[in-house]
Order: C-alpha cells, then structure tokens, then sequence
C-alpha cells in the first residue's frame, strides 16, 4: 500500500491543507517522494471531537477489552515487515539492527500494559467500608478507583520514531487507561508513522473500538501543535523532545481557559561520577563504557552521559585522554536531521566558547559529509568553572561529553548542588567507595528521578520500577514518569463512590471483589471479599 | 501568652514590615487588639530559605520520627484549650460546637497521618530483580519509591481555620512526607493562625526538628501570596479558596522559571439530581435535609449544594416549595467577613437578574444588622435557560441554592454535559430508580471526584478512600486529593534505584523488606522478603 501523505482521523485517511513536506534520508540527504500535509485547525478540531465522542464509549470498556485492544496493535505493527524497519531507516538513519529492537520495545510494551491491565491493581481501589454506629455521626461506605482522564494528544518524539511516537509509551499507557489518542507525528518521520497509524487503524477495526480512539495527525508547522493543545475537548498531553519544544506546550496548557496537564519530557545531561577507586580498578574498561554510552544512537539518547565527574587525578587525566581517544576511533555519526545538526554544532560552539573549557576529541562540524553529522566530541573544564557558569549544563544532543575535574570532595558536592534537574544520575566505585557513593546517592537523590550504581545510563528498562522522568526542566511533571508501567497513572483521576448500593458500583469496588484485585481496604492490603 | 501579630520564622516571632491589619469578629464586627504584619520580600525569603536547609535534614528522617512529631503537633494543638476554639470562633463566628468538631478533625488526621507513613506502604516500593540471563541484554536490578518533594507553601482556607489552615491537611500530608511547609495565613484568622503557629512550633522543639521545618506568615495583600509562590527554592503549593485566588497562584507557579505544581482546590456548586420516586417517598425528608446541608456552616463549605436538577412534576414543586420555607425559617447566617458578605450579595444579585431566574426565599442582603450576613436563599430556573446561560453555574458561596426543573431526562443529561468540574455530584433515587441513578452515576463521574448516592455532599470523611477534587475550576489538579490519606501523594515523586548494592538502598526497598511494608516485587504484591 503507497503511503498518502495524508493524516489519519477517526478512520479515515484525509487532508485539506497543503502538502509541503517530505521525509529527508539522513543518510543521503534526499527528499522521499510523498510529501505530506500539514494539518489544519479544522482536521485538528475534527480528530479531538472525534476522540472525545470515542471517549464516552471506551471509559466503560472493560480492561480486557483493552488489553485485547494492545495486543492486537502490537500484532498489527509487526504485521508491517520490514517495510517498517526499512522506513525508519530510511528517515532516521539509526540502522536495522536499532530498528528491530526498537519494534520490540514498542510491541512489548504494548503487550506489558496488555498484561497490567488484565491483573487489574492498577485501578488502585481503596475501600472504606461504613461504619453505621460511629459516633457522633455514622461513616458511610466510601469507594475510590482510578478513571480514565479523556482524550489525549501524544507528540512524536525525533529519536525514538517507534518506541516515542506513534504507538509508543506514551500512546500504549494512554490506550490502556481508555483514553482515545490524537497523535501529532514528528515531521522528521512522517513516513514511519503513517505506517503505524494503519496498523493502529487495523486493530481498531478488528477489535471493533469506535474509530476516534486514534488519530494520526501530520504536520511541520509549531501552529498545528499549539492548535491540539489548545483544543477544548483535549485532557492532557504527552511529549517527549526539547526544553524549548516541551516549555512552549506546557505555557500554552497552563494558560487555556480550563489548564490541562502536559507531560513533557525533554531531555537531560545525566551526570556521572566517577570515584578515583573506580578509574584504578577499571578505567580502560570505564572508557570504552563511557565512549559506547556517549555515542549510542548518535548519541540521541535522552539519557545520553553527557556531563562526567572526576576527582583531580593522573588516573582521571588517563580515563578522560582514553574517553577521548576511544570517541575519536568510533565512526562518524548520522544525526536525524538538518535541525538536530545545526543546533548540536551551535551548543558545542558556545560550549566550547566558553572560559577554561579545553575540547579534547572533535568539537567540529564535519563538512562536506552527504550525510546529517557532527564529530564526536569530548570537552573538558574544572569543578570551579562548572559552578560558575550554568550555561556548561546546556544538553548537547549528539555523541558529546563533558568532563569536569573536581579538586576535592566538597567541590563536587558543591557541583551537584547547583546542578539543574535531570532524568538520571551515575555513580561509579569500588566496593571501598560504597560510603561516599552512598552519600553521593543521597545528594544526587534530590537532582534526578533514577539513581544508576556502577552502570550506564543509556538504555531504559520498560519494566514496574521503572521512573523516566526527573525534576525540571528535565520534565513538566516530576511526579510521573513516561517509560514502565506506572506511565499510565498520569492518564487517569481518582474518583469516590460514596454509599452507592453494590449493583451501581463498578466491578473494581463491588463487595465480593469480582476481578480478583488487590484493593485497600480499611487501610490493609487484600484480595479478599468484603 | 499574648498576641504578637508577628511572623513565626524558623521558630522566631518576628516582623519588620507594617503592621496594619487585626481580626474582624464577624458577629459584630469590631476589630481584635492586635495588628498583624504583612510579611516582607524578605521574611518570605527567610521563611522558604529555612525551609530548603530544614529540608536537606528532615528529608532522611524515618517515618517513624516524622509520625511521632505529627502526634506532638496534634498533643500541642489540643493543649491550646479553650484559648483556640474561642479564638477561632471570635474570627470566624461558626460557634464553638463546629470549632470542637474541626479541632477533633484537624488532629484526627494529624495522627492518621502518623498512622499512614508509620504502617509504610505508601512509599509505594516496586521492585524488579535482576534478570543476568536475559538476552540479547541482562535486565538490572530496579527499585523505585516515592520521597518528599521539598518546601511546601500552604494557603490557609477562610472557611476551616483550622482543619483547612495553619495545621489542616495539606500541612499535615507535607509534614507527613517528611516536606517543610511554609503557611500564608489567611487574613481573615490571623490570631488563630498564630497560636496554631504556636503549637507546631512547640513540637518542632521538643521532636528536635529544624526550626525551618515550619513557619508562618501573616499578611493581607496579594503580593505576600505571590512572593511565596515565586520563591526558587518552594517545590510546591497547597491551596483551598476562590477561583479567582487559586487561578492567580497558578498562573503565577507556572510562568516561574522552574514551574511548580500548584494542588489549588478552588470550589465548586456541587451538583444535586433528585429522582421523582425519591420526592414522592421522602419529600418532607428531602426538603429539611436540603436546607441543613445548604445553610451547614453558614453555606460556607466546599461541597454545599448550590444546584439541584428536579424534573418537571407537581411534587418536584411542592418540594423546591418546602425547602424555600425550611430555608426562610432557618437563622439568618453570620459570614465569615465583609469580603464573602459582599462577594455573595454581587453574585447572587447577578444570578437573579439573568433571564427565567425566579427568586422564591432570600435574595437580598440583610441591612442593619451588627454581624455579616445574607439571607438565606433559594432560586429557581428550567433547564433550558441553565443550558443556555453558563453564568448559572457560578458559585454562591453562602447559603444559597438553585433549583432547575428539567422537562425530561434528555434535557437533564445535556444539562449534565455543559456541568463545568465540579467536587462532587449527587442522586437521590428509590430502589425502582436504581437504573437510571447509575446512568445518571456514569454521566456525573466524568465531571466530579465524588459521586453521592441518597446522601448530602456536605461532610468530607478523612479516609483512606476519600477523594476530594475534581476537574477544573474545582481544582488545579484533578488527579490529587486535598482531603484523605491520598493527600500525601501531592507532596511525593518518584525515583528508582538501578544496581545499588542492599547497604545503599533506602530501608523500604532492601530485599530483607526491614520495613514489613507491602511492595509490588516483579508485578506482585508482596511483604516477603527476596
């Protein structure tokens, strides 16, 4: 099937703008040859009246009738071949090997909140039974679940066009707590993701869900982003992408006549620290580490390390010449797209601008390359230049680092006190190290929302205990995260029964407990009947 | 001890502003003594400095030393004596019944709070163990839990002196989450607040808590709110109050550079439906228990019913009949201050001039009387003009009511779609009606956070299971409670823990489970250790 160009609304593959951009291969810098359409306000109003009408049917559906719904779309994105793994190549030049894997983080976390749904505890049911004597007054009976918040709109993330985007974490926690979808796809992959939209559109029809559960909608302009947020009938918003992109969605949340939330993502600096114990023990080792971590995905990884810690050292000097070293052995990059080129090469320049920063690999744009790149880069400066200046914590988002020498241990800690929030934080030692990676971990504590002991923080398990998120500006939202399980708290609101008679009650919350959940009741645990 | 009209800063009464405000007795309004300060810039910056420093110690406190200073807090509270209930009746003119009732409720949840975090599962622990054998790639151990989230503001509420104020629950569930709380007292109690103040400060010292774990600022202009909330080290905001007030705070939280969530729960008119069969069973009944639960408090609660839906039938009028004459039996109220006597007067005067109003008790201010006052009031309208007229969904808050008699249940059910948020919404039906009550149930749900079967909205349980919030403009945040032992979570966010050796993981998420608390280990519900 030919691709459209078109968006996807409520079943229907539609558009009436105009058609003014294409897919550019990363690797070749070649325009594809459907050009896609941006969305206008009228398609935009049409896919959110269409999610809020869906809405009032899928909030009752059962969780079985979701998960079925999950697994299906899982199945249907698979069904796609490898056309889709060819497309995503194609317009984010990450490899087929990334590709494939990716496609199993996406389905496999569909089929996780497949499988969290269908135990059903994540209703989080709290049961105060009644207490008819109490004195002076009685307590009635007071019941308290989760329910799904209404229509979302998801925006596609540029570096992960499977696992961030269309079908991805935000959109399968979404789905799985009953709310319809309106995604607005990244422009840098319009292609990838109108193939995930007919899956999507597949295992609605299949599963017979109303159509305005999904809606792809394309777009290069900031205009057709603002005109979702905006829209009335929209709950809330997840994104993932820049400070710049996630803060202007946020404000325009904030400032509509009836706020809504907005989950943004948008990125970090991940520091690490590494404790001299550990270079001894393993520097060569913590090199090539810290070379891979740097540059995976291009270095396009919101958990990219891209700010390091080392005490005043020749151990330190060997690790940060052999970070150095190993980054210039890797290949040359392929970065996304023109606009993640332009502005990595910009904030390395400035970075590399400023007082007492010494660049020790790359630190320039490669010219002439066919390809979207930049070189991989290791910079270097002094705990007191770090403190002093806040612009060293601006993100690179690229294959770059930034080492900072601390000259003692009261340095450091002042360096993380002026740190601004991030997704993680890492810590390298030895066993002797433990105490002080302990009190490390505790300032660190307070900076991020994951902890990491003697790993890399690239690579995001999608799992329970999973938290990817962190304070700001790393999100908008500390409390939630975007990746595991509990992603998909952030799309439902309690609601109390308050002395409802059994037969009007939900399933969750009915005395004899008939999904089988762990519920509170009377402030216990239980899967018990009442 | 007498009255110092002062500031209680990291516990030091103090004040260096203007002095230029005192109590209002609204039962005849003759101002108290003493003049209160309006906090300075300065103080506020001293006020949330403590409370940043404070926070870096009490953020490591067990829960087992944060609930034996919420039991001192309570103890102190109750040994204020009769000194507090006649203070905060000569503030607020409810009488000392309702003050013993608050009191009992203000340290009832101060030791449910205790309760809570001393049992420890609300730390909400989920753990997934290491899979080493996993391929392509080994999965980490991951553990995640919640902490506290920093400095907490607290607008305190003019409707609960004390139950919504210096000690009411969001100081509690702050306090609870191990969180240093900074109060704005409200203007309209001040010398309440302060021996409230007081009692905090007495258990701080003998718990030997950091004396910037709590303070309290007076001050009756708006800039002393928005100074707080402004303040870069404050990490979030609780408020109970107007509309007005709690939108102004919001809108000022997240236009910071670093925004912050504000959990601002702003009122409601809190929607009643009553069925024909439940006015022919227990009309009488129906018609006493509407105007108690309308004039309870003076009208002066959150939850008072300032809407009942009716449908079109003679005993539908016979009831809004009765209720307008239990309403002008009743005593004419005493309001809370010359602000609410003037904000319900221009409100309701608005209400009655709109199209198909009709006024059938009250409706005019009280002249000449020595206290603040308002009749009572009950109005009525048909569902077609409440469709039509949004400015029939403002709130009066005071003892007042509107009646709208619907022709049909179509007419009720799109009454019910234009509903703005509201805090709860409650049926009224027979045991015949039950079908129709729960559909009435599945429309109500999307607008509200507590749904009432056969009761009065009136009267909020401090319970595991209570919900109290809603969409907006009932609240900010929807998806948190500001009554109920949920509350906690307002003030908590998560972090996970990725390949921490046992010695440095926090007790609640060590595999021996020291704590004996609940935790979801790999997708189960569990207290055994792994």
């Amino acid at each position: 099937m030919a691709l459209t160009g078109k968006h996807f609304i409520a079943g229907r593959w539609t558009a009436s703008g105009e058609a003014d951009f294409t897919s550019i291969n990363p690797r070749t810098k070649a325009a594809g040859e459907v050009k896609f359409y941006n969305a206008t306000a009228e398609e935009i109003d049409q896919a959110v009246s269409a999610a809020a009408d869906a809405f009032q049917i899928t909030r009752n559906f059962s969780a079985e009738k979701l998960a079925g719904f999950l697994e299906k779309a899982a199945d249907e994105i698979e069904a796609l071949g490898d056309e889709l793994l060819e497309t995503a190549d194609m317009e984010a030049g990450l490899g087929i090997p990334r590709f494939t894997g990716e496609r199993g983080r996406t389905t496999g976390q569909l089929r996780a909140f497949a499988k969290l749904i269908r135990e059903g505890s994540y209703i989080d049911a709290i049961i105060d039974t009644a207490l008819p004597d109490r004195k002076p007054l009685p307590r009635p009976d007071i019941r308290r679940m989760q329910i799904p918040i209404g229509p979302v709109a998801v925006f596609g993330a540029s570096n992960f066009p499977l696992a961030f985007s269309v079908a991805g974490g935000d959109t399968a926690s979404a789905f799985a707590a009953g709310c319809p979808v309106i995604v607005k796809a990244h422009p840098s992959h319009p292609a990838t993701s109108e193939l995930v939209a007919r899956a999507i559109g597949n295992a609605i029809k299949a599963c017979g869900f109303p159509a305005g559960f999904f809606s792809l909608v394309q777009g290069r302009t900031i205009e057709s982003g603002q005109n979702l947020v905006k829209h009335p009938q929209l709950a809330a918003v997840g994104f993932t992408g820049s400070l710049r992109g996630g803060r202007a969605l946020a404000d325009t949340a904030a400032q509509r006549p009836t706020p809504i939330p907005v989950f943004a993502e948008m990125g970090s600096i991940n520091p690490v620290v590494i404790l001299p114990g550990a270079i001894k023990e393993r520097g060569d080792a913590l090199a090539e580490g810290l070379a891979n971590s740097v540059t995976l995905g291009s270095g396009q990884f919101c958990t990219n390390p891209g700010l390091i810690f080392v005490m005043d050292t020749p151990e330190s000097e060997t690790l940060i010449e052999n970070t150095a070293s190993q980054m210039k052995g890797k290949p040359e990059c392929v970065l996304l797209n023109a606009g993640i080129e332009k502005a990595l090469a910009s904030t390395v320049e400035t970075t590399r601008g400023r007082d007492g920063v010494n660049t020790l690999a790359g630190g320039e744009a490669l010219e002439g390359r066919d390809f979207f790149s930049y070189s991989n880069t290791v910079m270097a400066t002094d705990v007191d230049n770090f403190i002093a200046d806040p612009q060293l914590q601006t993100e690179h988002f690229g294959p770059v680092t930034l080492f900072v020498t601390c000259k003692d241990t009261q340095s450091l800690n002042e360096a993380i006190s002026h740190l601004e929030g991030n997704l993680t934080a890492t810590v390298h030692a030895t066993e002797k190290e433990l105490e002080d990676a302990g009190q490390l971990f505790n300032h660190l504590r307070e900076k991020v929302g994951r902890l990491i002991f003697n790993g890399f923080p690239t690579g995001v398990e999608v799992s329970y205990a999973m938290h990817h998120g962190g304070p700001y500006p790393a999100t908008t939202a500390p409390g939630t995260t975007s990746v595991g399980m509990t992603a998909i708290r952030r799309f439902m609101r309690p609601v109390t029964f308050q002395g409802l008679p059994d037969s009007l009650l939900p399933d969750a919350l009915k005395s004899a407990n008939p999904l089988g959940i762990w519920r509170i009741v009377n402030g216990e645990y239980s899967k018990d009947s009442i």
